[in-house]
């Protein structure tokens, strides 16, 4: 544990409300997935804020049919916990065969299964539902708002689905109508690790122009 | 046509990548889809700045399994038009009927209806595309990155998927392989308009704890 992660214990949001003012490119550079939370609790104010930013994000034909539940009661987290278990026990067993020899991918599946093995303890879970028959995709960019003002105001974050694998099941747990589609889940709570700069491929080696294949910038 | 729009045109990279320095929560706040582009052309340099800060977005187990294929090409451009006059002659008909008496919805579909009037005219189209079987989820929190870079260097853009309608069409179109998946668009130009505050529900009217229907931020 660091010391900066023993120090955002019990933080509000008017300590940390000012990175929201941090740098767009500084806070998308650093944004990692942190899936190692510290059990403390979160303020629902800071909460809120992310909730705030994601609202901001556009909508399909300015939809706005979004609804978040925020999951802070530990029965209903075990619930969810108990249905992360059961896709994980299937995929992280395909997960490990595949990631045999790749470090990077090992470290990822240790840090998934830490996060299934605590899931209770996460403090916050945001789930991100969907009014309507619209595609789960409309959500995503509004999750994304909502990870990045995590990072700024220094929480640690994740993008999950497992726990949602069975739709009816996550209703239940969750009170859903059946006008309303949980899509995705953001885990908050502060970080154990730090966030830092992440490698990624060279811009040139993911774009073509024009056409597949031809690539110009290509390093 | 506003000053600052026409001030835009010939901008290059080192011209407007300051803007890249934007508080966060002003880039988000003011982030908004902006559909009426100038033909005028991006500078590559911008464009493949944008698509880098999508490139940090956190990916599902770190795949990093996302290609970019830029289109400039008029001649590209008129066949994905094409496509979209296609589907949005079904849509739009629709769209206007459930329009009726709400000027906001019908202000979109007016902004849509230019966008596919002018479609072959929009200077660069970033069609992002995915590596194997992935959902294609996984890539919009990077659109959304990308798109609150160009917002932040003063480019107009949207988020769009009606001219990938039909798959096969699209692979031909842009000449991907089987093995890569057309996600969604982001098309993006300087704009016409202006970008500026968007309006939103309270965030305490959209949030519920631990359960469907126990809303205690409702104002």
């Amino acid at each position: 544990m660091t010391d900066s992660a023993t120090e955002s214990r019990g933080r509000s949001l008017a300590d940390v409300e000012h990175g929201l003012g941090m740098p767009l490119q500084d806070a998308m550079s650093t944004q990692r997935a942190i899936r190692r939370l510290l059990p403390d609790p979160v303020d629902d104010a800071i909460v809120l804020r992310c909730i705030e930013l994601a609202l901001k994000a556009p909508t399909g034909s300015n939809g706005q049919n979004w609804e978040f539940v925020i999951v802070k009661d530990r029965e209903v987290k075990e619930r969810l916990a108990k249905r992360n278990s059961q896709i994980w026990a299937l995929y992280g067993r395909i997960g490990r065969l595949l990631a045999r020899g790749d470090e990077g991918a090992q470290r990822i599946m240790q840090a998934v299964q830490w996060q299934a093995d605590n899931f209770a303890d996460i403090p916050t879970l945001v789930v991100g539902c969907l009014r309507g028959n619209r595609v789960p995709m409309v959500l995503y960019p509004s999750m994304q708002n909502l990870l990045l003002a995590a990072r700024a105001m220094g929480l640690g974050g994740t993008l999950i689905t497992m726990p949602l694998w069975s739709t009816a099941s996550a209703r239940s747990i969750l009170g859903l109508p059946f006008t309303v589609q949980p899509c995705c889940i953001a885990a908050l709570g502060w970080p154990r690790g730090r966030y830092g700069p992440t490698t990624r491929k060279p811009v040139g080696e993911v774009v073509h122009l024009d056409r597949h294949g031809h690539q110009p910038w290509r390093p």
